[in-house]
């Protein structure tokens, strides 16, 4: 574009985050610190994530349940390492309907406690399992160092969470979760490869045995967690008594795990595929696909644009009318720009008099005249096509940044560029200390097959090192 | 049925309601005071409720956004009337991260405060009007005597906020989102006749000049509120100066409204549709249309039972298969009446060998053995028949308790039957407290010609006065 309406990303990255989310009208700070609110261009993007990951894990068999915002302080301190983990950042409501509480309650920062005490009602046999359910809602942590999507005090999120009869069935089932629900949304509908990784015991969550992530590396180099699953061991069981009467007559505790992916995932769509002309928002999630732009009226102009509105919807697209022809039309180009619509049809009196649209592709680039019969045809696969050329150009990039390397001195010089791939048995507990040093962490532990590591120290694994978010 | 499971709603109507909600696992308490969980049975209610109205509310133009759970504890101060109606029910959070914080925050209990406050920032020009959202949230109104669903301390719910140049606009809003929105939904879903009404000054929401309600009659003849729709005047636009440049050059304060549904309306569907045997779901809103259940295994049976199920999906129909033979009949059958699955189509192999299936209808009642060719086509029409049945039910149930009455001491004797209708000209101000020495309200004020009244005097009005939840 001619205008500069952002930062370039490289002059300061951090920047044209902020700038970008501003411009295409994403989100704004809260007032209460390290608050967001999400405005209409940044929720209709989350509507529709939500409306595909749903669909995923009603698929995988689990059903959506609502649990109180509000949790006793006691049900934190039942388990040890997730009070640990927690208690720095709750937020704490000590008054309420005008009078000081007897016991102070907190604002979930996440459910397993709550949903265990249900879970230990509702769990009496083996026939009661697996429980899975799974809710959406909003949780509180109390963040020092916010960053809108990223890192805010409040976020909205699903959490699921499962109780099973047998670790291995636990263990299956959050792998299962983690392929067929996270990764297989990340790679066909965000358009984001990942790194599906364990992470090492001091990355993982508080109270679990085991944390499986996926990690996706923004245009930066900068690494960011997309989503976790966890095998809570029978700690949560043990913790909330959620026990049962197995097949053989024996009073057994379940196995359980819990799993989640939040609206931070609306910053890595922006940090992974914007440029330095605004968003650019993979097909599947676009709230529009195609704006239809009258440039100029003219005889028979609206009735066109309409037409091909109708035709796009028809087609089983998202098509939106830009009729705004009291603003000048550059500035209505870079909105959409911004706003990082896929493709824009531009049609004025001068296309129409030649039968002709001009269609605009956003992710790709390029401008070309098209024939209007053949506009929908056209719009159809440019979508097919602009998703895989996302997902491709991410996935270069996380292959050119990646770099092998043998020992911690190059696992911290390469982490300045992207990933860096050690063998774990050369980096270790106490190296992984020493990256702190450097602001770099192991993101997780790999193999080469591509299975999860399944201890603490297998031999083959390989850590995946580099700064994030 | 011959086994009782539910107190008779005859001998203890708050009773019955209680058990219905645990034995169809609807919900529980939760664990702090007037809380609830909701469980899979009754979160897939209202996720059918969600979709019905996001459906309607995107169609009146609005869209969805999110603001913070938490609130600066100036802003409510900032609207008198506001705070003054709310300061009672709010839940403060005074510590957060470890630490006291320098001013509390609320946990908010409706929007309008927060929403402001950003109006202000994105209002500018007649241009920027109307701004039309919505958000879908939980609330905080710390309750006194909560009752599951109807009153809770956290409840589920959408508000719309809106910002309009005149009040005309504004009002007209208000009275569009009432009727194409909510009204719309209680009859043509939730199968639920409607007052549509004016609330008087003292009843009206905080902050308000005008509250539009919509009153719907439970199965006790007591009145529940099931939406409200607000006009705000100026007061919000003023305490958070949401202002605009208008078209002839002049600072003019906009106009706003809100507007709210929650989960108080699956508290209606349970009580106003629910009988000794259980929930009876309205077809619309049913998570399960039809319950195909194997009676007793056979040869051919499960596959025959797995067609109709994929035919009854094919015929747009939500469809579930019962194979759990290894329990009792009996058993699941009262379960499947217990949670108010509109159909069941019973299929063992006798009835196989016949092609037929036996077809139990959970709304009308009876039972009929029917061709498996044409099991489809009668569960379309079923549920088409059973959405009206229920309908009229409530309908003659609202009409044949409600009584045209010209004195306060006839309106109070009236109202522990139902609804009484007394001019308002006759009760008035004084009248209306008088009446709640006798735990009645005025539910709105009508007014014949079907328009609502647009004075808090007018001389046509009509109160209608109740019992309520």
């Amino acid at each position: 574009m001619a205008t500069r309406v952002l930062t370039p990303q490289s002059e300061d990255f951090p920047r044209w985050y902020q700038d970008v989310i501003a411009r295409a009208e994403l989100a704004e700070n809260g007032p209460v610190r390290g608050t967001m609110v999400i405005r209409p261009a940044g929720y209709a993007i989350w509507e529709r994530i939500q409306a595909e990951l749903d669909a995923r894990i009603k698929e995988a068999g689990v059903e959506n349940a609502y649990f109180p915002l509000l949790l006793p302080q006691s049900y934190l301190s039942r388990e040890a390492e997730h009070v640990e983990g927690f208690s720095p950042e709750l937020a704490v409501v000590t008054h309420a309907g005008g009078k000081e509480l007897e016991e102070p309650v907190v604002v979930r920062p996440t459910s397993e406690t709550i949903i265990g005490e249900y879970m230990s009602k509702w769990v009496n046999s083996y026939r009661d399992l697996p429980l899975l359910l799974n809710q959406w809602s909003n949780v509180v942590r109390w963040e020092l160092r916010p960053r809108v999507f990223l890192r805010t005090s409040e976020f909205l999120w699903q959490e699921g969470h499962t109780a099973h009869r047998t670790q291995q069935e636990a263990a299956a089932f959050a792998e299962k979760i983690h392929r067929e629900v996270y990764e297989d949304f990340m790679v066909n509908v965000l358009a984001v490869p990942v790194v599906r990784g364990r992470k090492t015991k001091a990355e993982r969550f508080a109270g679990a045995v085991n944390t499986l992530t996926l990690e996706a590396m923004m245009r930066d180099g900068k690494a960011l967690q997309m989503a976790t699953s966890h095998e809570l061991g029978q700690n949560f069981a043990r913790a909330f008594n959620i026990s049962y009467l197995s097949d053989a007559g024996q009073q057994e505790h379940a196995w359980t795990t819990s799993w989640g992916s939040s609206t931070r995932m609306i910053g890595a769509l922006i940090m992974s595929h914007g440029d330095d002309d605004g968003l650019r928002i993979p097909p599947r999630l676009a709230p529009v696909h195609a704006l239809v732009m009258i440039v100029k009226e003219g005889e028979g102009v609206r009735e066109a644009a309409e037409a091909l509105v109708e035709g796009l919807r028809r087609g089983g697209m998202r098509a939106k009318l830009d009729d705004r022809v009291d603003t000048a039309f550059g500035r209505r180009a870079v909105d959409a720009e911004l706003k990082g619509i896929p493709l824009r049809f531009e049609l004025g009196p001068r296309d129409l008099a030649d039968g002709k649209v001009t269609m605009v592709r956003r992710i790709m680039g390029g401008k070309a005249e098209v024939s209007l019969d053949q506009a929908v045809e056209l719009a159809a696969e440019a979508l097919i096509v602009d998703h895989q050329a996302l997902y491709d150009e991410a996935e270069v990039r996380l292959d050119l940044r990646t770099e092998d390397v043998e020992n911690l001195e190059d696992a911290v010089a390469a982490s300045q560029n992207g990933l860096a791939r050690i063998p774990w048995a050369k980096l270790g507990v106490e190296g992984e200390k020493q990256l702190a040093q450097s602001s770099v962490t192991v993101r997780c532990l790999i193999r080469e097959d591509g299975e999860f590591p399944t201890t603490d120290d297998d031999p083959d694994a390989i850590a995946v090192v580099g700064r994030a978010y």
